[in-house]
């Protein structure tokens, strides 16, 4: 079933810039293609392709170069490939313990990425902003303005997407803090600052380039100190109405829970997240990304009480994705952050109480498993944000053209 | 955002038919238009739509009035409408506590509906097979097989949408029924016969009809002797990987709770369902329907073990309410079955239990509203399910036409 937003109707114009990003997208998300494939890919003759590819070229955004014959009849296919010199996004990341900063190339190359630890106390908002620029400042010389395409930042909260503005952020102390604005008044480069929830963009990243490759119908969970999610829905992330969704953290699981950070109790988070497994097990519940490695290494020496904590955690892990599953019914869930850590010592312990507590058609079809990208997800995810618009529109980077006549 | 999936490459011919699509759709939808707003609303020129819709009138799907000038200077614009009497779509369900059939037309005019109730006993398959079609008897004469465009079918279940089995229906006692097929051969008709969810047919219907109208951003939560629910998400339904999404009754919300017949415990039904508001209201709990008439007129007057069950259930419903609105964020959450007629005395112990367990910004953007289309939710939102293949693609329904050159 489709809604009425589905169609509407296409003019030529609207066409070729749809086919423009189609182009773009294919090599920024799969990597250097062939003429052929993408023909194939795209669905576009091969006539179209090569007009198309001569404006992109024309534009820097791509180059081709002639491939080495691999043994099949015919003149080789030139390879064509994403310029990963001539478009970068900067990405930063906010997150409770850590700061971080990248700059990628279209294509996905990682030209650098730089995370420094912070101590678990609450900086204020200008300490943050003022950190973050100083991890940006060595690349900022050199980054050459018509390059940059835009600076996409990953931030441990609720996120208004439209203006950037973190409405709530628990474990940082933050409320209604307009962090776009604020990133974009202190680095001053001409470019767009995008801000978004450290895991929408943790699950963007493994969605694009990660565990979920391919899959349409994928939940990513992450855990840090705080937990969060991200939902991808028919290949598209669920961001909701104004782009609080995915905050799986704190759907209320248990009646009967702890308070949390948030203002309610019974959190998924305080069950799951990183401080109530430290305290489980007895650890320092401040004691951060340390204290958890020490807790898997002690359960990994079979430690009763670091292996009774993590049983712990996998269970309510399991009953949370078993609500998520009902809801939403994924080909996959992928686990990120300290899930992804703790998966090789508790798998079938979520698996079990995923399969206990929801349905069976949803938990027979489903894939539970452990993140690919590590804890740089986020920011990755970050990255690609910084280049969305350049990949739906890139015909906005061409130069102008007289307007096309509209035609049915 | 938006993933690789969203653009695609595009030739005329899909062009063509994408515009014949977004003109019989906004038809359907929106109800007798001008050529004028027909401009307006698809974005096509004046002259693209009016080819497109001599082809549509060729094809008996549409007809063109001449509208009666209103005031406004210079030859008024025909009016084009959606021919209702020469495409129909046959709709049945199948409830816990009733049958029913409607036949409806293309643009939503319904020619008949029909509701029987039936005893709380679980019937086999074949007598709820025997007795739909039974139900659907009297108007299959009449049928002419070229109006025909389907058979949409909600059931009290979670469905497989690629060939219409009922994977699980604890309410009705089925497992693995294929009842799209037994239906087909037990009707004999040349269309195809659609099944689906009926909660999320109740959805759909709303969104398209009803209190959910002009929102991308919808839950819609259908309470029964289940408790069902249908999602919107940026315009669509959110169906999930096979169809299994919105199974929202079964969310895990009471580690503490009851046995539910899913083979869990503590699901949502188990605390919001028709059943626990009458064992908690001391009534019959297979009451059904007038035993739910009975306590809410026993409210209304001010019994207090009465209001005192709808208060759990309301207080319940937010909590539920809140994971949803923490995982969505949605614009509306819309209240079908038993919750939209509970709503005029609880509303606000809904509205405040839901506040109290959500996250703020969320909680502060989502209107909470009963449904507009009452018990017949479902059965309208079949009849929307069987106009979906013409609604997509009504090129299929026009002559064949030699293909068209491609071309970017």
């Amino acid at each position: 079933m489709s809604s009425p937003r589905d169609v509407v109707g296409q003019r030529s114009e609207t066409v070729r810039r749809a086919n423009l990003s189609a182009i773009v997208r294919e090599l920024h998300v799969h990597g250097p293609l062939s003429r052929s494939e993408l023909v194939v890919r795209t669905g576009l003759t091969r006539s179209a392709i090569r007009g198309l590819i001569g404006e992109l070229v024309t534009a820097n955004l791509v180059e081709e170069r002639r491939s080495l014959p691999v043994g099949t009849p015919g003149r080789p296919s030139p390879v064509v490939r994403a310029r990963a010199d001539q478009s970068v996004a900067l990405a930063l990341e906010a997150n409770v313990d850590s700061l971080a900063m990248a700059l990628v190339g279209l294509g996905g190359t990682v030209h650098r990425l730089e995370r420094v630890d912070r101590p678990r106390a609450h900086e204020t908002v200008d300490e943050v902003v003022a950190d973050l620029v100083d991890l940006a400042r060595p690349i900022l010389p050199s980054l050459d303005a018509d390059a940059l395409v835009g600076v996409g930042v990953a931030v441990a909260g609720v996120v208004r997407r439209s203006d950037g503005v973190v409405r709530h952020a628990p474990n940082l102390g933050w409320r209604d803090v307009p962090l776009a604005d604020r990133l974009a008044a202190a680095l001053n480069l001409d470019a767009p600052v995008m801000v978004a929830n450290e895991a929408d963009l943790g699950g963007l990243a493994e969605h694009r380039r990660g565990a979920a490759v391919g899959f349409d119908h994928v939940i990513y969970v992450m855990g840090e100190v705080g937990v969060g999610g991200n939902i991808i829905v028919d290949g598209r992330p669920l961001v909701g109405a104004a782009g609080y969704g995915g905050e799986v953290g704190h759907m209320p699981v248990n009646p009967a829970g702890a308070a949390c950070r948030c203002g309610s109790s019974g959190c998924w988070e305080t069950e799951i997240g990183e401080r109530a497994l430290l305290v489980r097990a007895e650890r320092d519940p401040d004691g951060g990304r340390a204290a958890v490695t020490e807790l898997i290494e002690a359960a990994h020496r079979g430690e009763e009480q670091a292996l009774a904590a993590l049983e712990h955690v996998a269970t309510w892990l399991g009953t949370g994705l078993a609500v998520l599953l009902n809801v939403l019914n994924p080909q996959v869930v992928v686990l990120g952050g300290v899930f992804e850590r703790i998966h090789p010592l508790v798998g079938s312990t979520i698996e079990e109480a995923t399969a206990r507590r929801a349905l069976r058609p949803s938990a027979e079809l489903v894939r539970i498993v452990p993140g690919a990208l590590g804890a740089d997800a986020p920011i990755l995810g970050a990255a690609e944000l910084a280049f969305e618009d350049l990949l739906t529109d890139p015909a906005a980077r061409l130069r102008p053209r007289a307007p096309a006549l509209a035609s049915a």
